[in-house]
């Protein structure tokens, strides 16, 4: 944990100033229909990415943890080496560096999300933008394709898998960080 | 379509010598438990990664396109670029470009294959090796991190997303192609 409490009251003092209203304005009520229940999990799902979205911008490692599951539960295929994160303490690690790396608030926005859901197991798949300022003054501003698998734990839906990646050049090697949908 | 009917009959000869006899042995019999019907469903979901492993060894495009979805239902974000693909067509596309980039058999392994569905939605996710003879003459030996969304469509498993990557060095913006787990 590298940022201050100071810093840390501070983003959620922004965490808490406006989005939140904006996404309870926002969110559906149930709709009365054939499909009724299969809407409702995806709308519960799309709120878990809500409040994850809500937790990443304010880089509160505490509130994205809470989006995902228990212990070994968690396997996650992120856009930095190695090729897996086992579990969910190796991979809030790998949060607290990646934000670590970030100055003052990240900008995330999804595009193109879809939720596909049946019983007490579900993924999703959007591109996610992702953009700050870091640390050395840079700015980043980064387009990722992003897919996780979720599961409900006793009526709550919890992420057990993350996959986040950019496309690689195979004549160059490299990875291509600035594509743009 | 670069590959000559001749190739599509040696490699259809390969395809059909000895792995798929060894899968119907290896095929474990539905086991009567309190989670009888939920293994039931990993074992079909891994009965389809396996014959996709089967058709991709083959680089037989027709035997692959046959375990997703159509149309539309199906968005992949591949190794290589745009972001994503979007449609059975635009990833068919890209699936005969780098089975052209072959030459012979390509090999195919998955390690810490996890299968989680519930109903007629689930998850895949795997480290895969790909390997194999390149047109240019060199050899390809990729270890690949795996994640797809499957849903049953009429009792019959099939793909809707993949999701296939390897990891970035964000300081050189390099593609890491030489991890192994």
């Amino acid at each position: 944990m590298r940022r201050t409490n100071a810093v840390l009251a501070a983003v959620l003092l922004i965490a808490g100033s406006g989005w939140a209203q904006e996404k309870k304005s926002e969110k559906p009520a149930p709709r009365a229909s054939r499909f009724g229940a299969k809407m409702t999990t995806e709308a519960a799902i799309k709120d878990l990415y809500e409040r994850w979205a809500t937790a990443f911008r304010a880089r509160d490692i505490e509130a994205i943890m809470a989006m995902y599951a228990r212990g070994d539960d968690v396997v996650a295929y992120d856009i930095v080496a190695p090729l897996e994160y086992k579990g969910a303490a190796a991979y809030r690690k790998d949060y607290e560096e990646f934000l670590g790396m970030f100055t003052g608030p990240i900008e995330v926005e999804f595009r193109e999300m879809r939720v596909v859901a049946s019983g007490d197991v579900g993924f999703v798949h959007a591109l996610e933008r992702i953009s700050g300022t870091m640390k050395n003054g840079q700015k980043m501003d980064l387009w990722l394709r992003a897919t996780s698998g979720v599961r409900k734990y006793d009526g709550k839906w919890l992420i057990v898998h993350d996959h986040i990646s950019v496309p690689a050049d195979m004549e160059t090697g490299k990875a291509m960080m600035d594509l743009k949908p």
